[in-house]
């Protein structure tokens, strides 16, 4: 029995990206032509909470697809100090949901002040961030009512994908996700964590790594530790400790030759390990949490599932409303 | 009496500063020149752990001082898809105390191969790093045994705003840095954390809010979160329960307005507050950790030092040998 918004969000996810599949081919051109025509020296990225976790998965499918280099938007500099950077020569995208972040519309019309065009990717057309746009992408994944966004995600992340294959190819590939997405939700989530857990992930699956943490930690209030797995061996691995959860975000990938390593120092240390992966290796070295094989472009769109399941089976085992978390509301009008 | 390295090293600090303030202008005129003759579209910034975090300083200090915009790299484009982003309209700047790390190097040498001018700024004017650049800035820094970095961070923020003042004014007001550092030595953590914490800042002191919590990660095993207060209220704000230490990096700007109201939530939800800052009325509305008045982009150099001493202390207190954190090493040879 489905009994919250958020988990209803959750299981629409492939009724959404059919629907965008369906009908959103029209914007995704016209934003490929946008940035076609413009031929800019970097992309600007604004968002904030899970729409950032979108835009650091764009920074990786614009590089290694198009070699785009990516400046993820640090808003304060618009809204704050007053000295915005010089944006003339790039192409700025806005990531919202309800197209209504104070400080991610600021960067926008701050470029679109330098001439630079921008795209804005929107759960809802008539926002003040689609209406400052050149090109407006309309997500209609239908109106998310949970403060933690699910469909809105995964549906901003299919955008960006098929402006990529507007772009340079692939488009039949994308087919592929419905169903995907579909089989990733039938994976029941087969841990427990505490307090605390670590996710690691990396390239295109940084993202995800990031997007489940912000999960854990807005629904569940699990202090959940997001990072890359080359940085983390650049410090925070030190805190490792036995029984320490660290979920590790590992579809077949160029980079998943890391991962065998990653899973003897967490062995070592007594760490309860647990894995979202299509390889059977893998998943057998931890707690599995299955998902579908797609071309690691595209993986993040059912990586995240796993981790949105886990995120709201905690919160039903602590007795959180996910639906509602302390403090938040869905819009944050932060400057 | 000092017994460690890490130790030995914070406690430098202020002669490191003093070295660098009486030696290294010609190589910030140097670095300046640079950036003035390549005007380039934007800067990309390649740095792993602590360096990484110099690079969040740097995108505030070149935005917000000289309208750059800064993209901080992902070091697995260049080394590892086999795609790296175009970086022909870019200046490079890669941070590393050692000069080899392999993945940075990787980011600049791409950058050169297109024709870029590289800035290195490293402890090792020999190391590879610095010698595929165009420009080399020295720290001088003398040897750094402890794992944990103390005085390269405060000498690599430095150089960027040495660099910085070269570019566009200001250069007097560095000279208040080794004093301010020696006085926020002074000053003793007077905080307990427990197995997790939170810590807080925006803007300049981003990066610092970063680098306490990787100090607190790596050399006491402290599960630090690092986050910027705006993108706290997006999401992780919900997980603050009571008990939970969290500390508010605030000196005075333009930012600090917003920290009362930070304050409250973090009383309402009955968590511990500690705050870093020159401003009396905030220090008294938690434990406080004062640091002297600096100017803004200043003044995350004298912030750190309160954080780097809480790490010490808490590695003490833990029994844990902060030179040397379990799986750690030195140069950190990732790809």
């Amino acid at each position: 029995v489905v009994t919250t918004a958020f988990e209803r969000e959750i299981r629409e996810q492939p009724a959404v990206l059919g629907r965008l599949l369906d009908g959103a081919w029209p914007a995704a051109e016209a934003a490929a032509a946008e940035l076609r025509r413009a031929r800019p020296a970097f992309v600007t990225i604004a968002a904030r909470g899970s729409s950032d976790n979108a835009a650091r998965y764009a920074q990786y499918l614009l590089g290694a697809r198009h070699r785009l280099a990516v400046a993820l938007a640090a808003p304060s500099l618009h809204t704050r100090y007053g000295a915005p950077p010089d944006l003339s020569a790039a192409v700025a995208i806005g990531i919202s949901q309800s197209g209504r972040s104070p400080d991610v519309l600021a960067v926008i019309e701050d470029a679109r002040r330098e001439g630079a065009p921008a795209i804005a990717i929107t759960n809802d057309p008539g926002s003040p961030l689609a209406r400052a746009a050149t090109v407006a992408f309309d997500l209609g994944a239908g109106e998310e009512t949970a403060v933690a966004a699910s469909k809105s995600y995964t549906a901003q992340l299919a955008a960006l994908a098929m402006i990529s294959a507007a772009l340079g190819g692939g488009r039949e590939e994308l087919a592929a996700l419905p169903d995907a997405v579909t089989r990733a939700l039938a994976a029941p989530p087969p841990i427990e964590l505490g307090a605390r857990c670590v996710v690691l992930g990396r390239g295109y699956n940084l993202s995800t790594a990031h997007e489940i943490a912000l999960k854990l930690k807005e629904t569940a209030y699990v202090q959940a530790e997001a990072c890359s797995w080359t940085d983390f061996l650049h410090g925070p691995a030190a805190m490792v400790e036995a029984g320490l959860p660290v979920i590790l975000v590992a579809p077949s990938s160029p980079l998943a030759g890391d991962v065998p390593a990653l899973l003897d120092l967490l062995e070592e240390r007594g760490a309860r390990a647990a894995v979202i992966s299509d390889r059977a290796d893998l998943l057998a070295r931890g707690a599995a949490l299955p998902v579908p094989a797609l071309p690691e472009w595209l993986s993040p769109i059912a990586a995240v599932v796993p981790g949105q399941l886990l995120a709201l089976a905690q919160a039903t085992a602590r007795g959180v409303d996910p639906d509602a978390p302390r403090g938040l509301t869905k819009v944050t009008e932060t400057r």
